[in-house]
């Protein structure tokens, strides 16, 4: 029996949660929900319709690329989720989507702003958008290219403070502590990115919300002085 | 067993009623119903799923803000809750949302202006905006705190005639002699906010509707003359 | 046994199929019914939730106004649907939705322009605005000249080439041979508002069909020359 | 028993995926496959509910036009769909939508432009657009005239690379090597339509993808190189 079973289920559970928030049109998006002792992850197989998959359908993948169970292949974005990996010690999963209006500001090449605090309670700043790629590391190794531009991104910055970012030209990758939360992150990007736009067809200038009020919705969800949800 | 049976089902009814409304993602908003005679009000917990909210994971809080039953944390957004039950004596239940359109208005700082007789059905004028918090105040007791900027917005207006407000840089809060009226309301502020937005897309210096109009659809719902609805 | 059993069925139907094509929140809207032969029509009580909605709730009202059949309180927009039955002799049903998409161009007092063949397959021109309401008029028989600022807008219009129309400053009605095809009218006038609002964001400037591709298409559906759908 | 059960079965099930994916309202719409040995394509009657439609309803047409198998009336489009399977030989599916954010472009005779990657996975750069039709055009075989421009519009480019048109004033077609593809391609052109009108809204004069980008993603999914899905 696969020593997996677990990790599958909860990379299983994170993809179909993907079109119940509706986050997904038809195969676009993935996620991936990693086991550092094992130092592998399972992530949804290429091209599959959500509605028929199952979670023995995970591939179980190592850090160096190599499918250590499974036999689909995995997601054509598994390099863009190991270099993530690699990158961001602390997050056990990976969510990538392309949901109408994160996507949208990752077009435009816009990073979202944050205007309130839905946003603050989920992301310490705005949405950060990467550089566009070069024509070499388009040409190369895409995927695993795709995850430096984000790495190159994050440089200084805190992965658990910006939960998410917006690939340039493509779509939004969100991450967490575990997968399932990653997935409520996909759902807030795309939750603050719809106001974000609305907001802006009302204000074209608004300016940031205010430190004190970022910080205070940011620090009641993160950190030792949270109080939200119930004590662990 | 206990004695809050009631008003925590009536809670939880109104609690579960807001994503059916698609008022809600996430974990976001919560309703509260009070108990005039006790001086009690039951409220959501902190940051549990709708899908599993049970009546009697409703927390039972009094005016002074103690938990008199339940095992649960409550709403951090509880002291908001009770700032209003305290300040609007007429008031039976409130629900705060982060529903899109509405929030947009909230971060941009703009009231919903009043363009409509969907509008006039529920409110007396346009969705009034709070002043932004100081960072005192946001420091402070900040979600009590939340409370008094809505109780200043209010000084003179009866909250009859305004069921609810848009706190700055946040979301609504909604209002209303029961908690299912307040969640109507709640319903209402995202529906004529939406169309408040498409309408400004199409007339940017559209005027408020005419007072008379106002005025007459206004009453058809609210008052002694009130002709909407069955005879009660 | 009631002798309206047919009538208050279709009525029912229509009134149900609303909130299933997402054109009503709450209990706006209503749909009504005639039998021309009795000169009776069905309609919505008032504030009736329509999950709990049946057949037998169906106010039967005559072209006088007053209730033939029923025990509740029929619609406060009846006068406005029997001064329509009463000038329109061949209309069957009608429906008053507060749709969005229609009634933001019913609040900004804008007919909804022509754009494309979606529009043309229901309409032969623009859905036409009435004026607004003076205050004499408000102030009065307030349904019943809500009706007559929409028999004034027909004078000299056809209301089989012109089936609906927006109430300025309030929402859409929508009318036709039956009541379910007034409701299917009702779908297509906030689906080509909808539509228009993208093209305008699009195209500002944009100008109406050309005539004859307007006529082809509204005479595909319409008139002795009609090929669309089964033959009858 | 018919010879084409399985055409029809297939032509059925690409027309109520259409209302699934939220490409349809009401009637508007139709799919239709076909069988290149055979020179016959199975396609929706006109005018019917996709709700009481059934398999054994699809009309089975041949190339010339004539109806081979079927009582009903086929789709209005019929002509259509008839001249672009004479056009594109490689195709085994053709779909029309009026999906609301595709048409809002076909309205204003704008192509959809190619800002991402989403885009880039379906077109090998934007929607085309056709030209307007002229009066003698609509006045004739409008059908046929409406599959001329298309295919006018299509001289020199390879219907595989641009699996879909716009057709100016009226909606989107797509198309594919099977209409299950054609399905796909149409909620893809949606989905990207969408996308589009909200990047625009943020950057009004935003520039294409980059070559490089828009032929790396185009190529993961289609030709010789193609590496997205499962292997075939």
């Amino acid at each position: 029996m696969s020593t997996y079973l677990e990790l599958k289920r909860e990379a299983y559970e994170a993809n179909v949660a993907l079109p119940k928030h509706g986050l997904i049109n038809l195969t676009f998006g993935n996620a991936s929900a990693i086991d550092r002792a094992k130092a592998v992850f399972a992530i949804k197989p290429s091209g599959v319709d959500y509605a028929t998959l199952s979670p023995d359908d995970m591939v179980v993948v190592d850090l160096e690329g190599r499918t250590v169970e499974g036999s689909l292949r995995p997601s054509s974005d598994t390099p863009t989720h190991r270099r993530l990996f690699l990158a961001f010690e602390s997050i056990g999963g990976v969510v990538h989507t392309h949901s109408t209006r994160a996507t949208a500001f990752a077009q435009a090449g816009r990073p979202i702003p944050i205007f309130g605090t839905t946003h603050a309670d989920y992301f310490n700043g705005d949405v950060p958008v990467t550089r566009k790629m070069t024509a070499a590391e388009i040409a190369g190794a895409y995927e695993w290219e795709t995850g430096n531009v984000i790495v190159e991104r994050f440089a200084g910055i805190d992965p658990a403070d910006f939960p998410g970012v917006l690939v340039n030209r493509h779509a939004p990758f969100a991450w967490g502590p575990t997968v399932a939360k990653a997935v409520e992150t996909a759902v807030a990007i795309e939750c603050v990115a719809d106001m974000a736009l609305m907001s802006l067809a009302l204000a074209p200038d608004l300016g940031p919300i205010e430190p004190e009020l970022l910080a205070k919705h940011f620090k009641r969800k993160h950190g030792a002085g949270a109080y939200y949800g119930q004590a662990r």
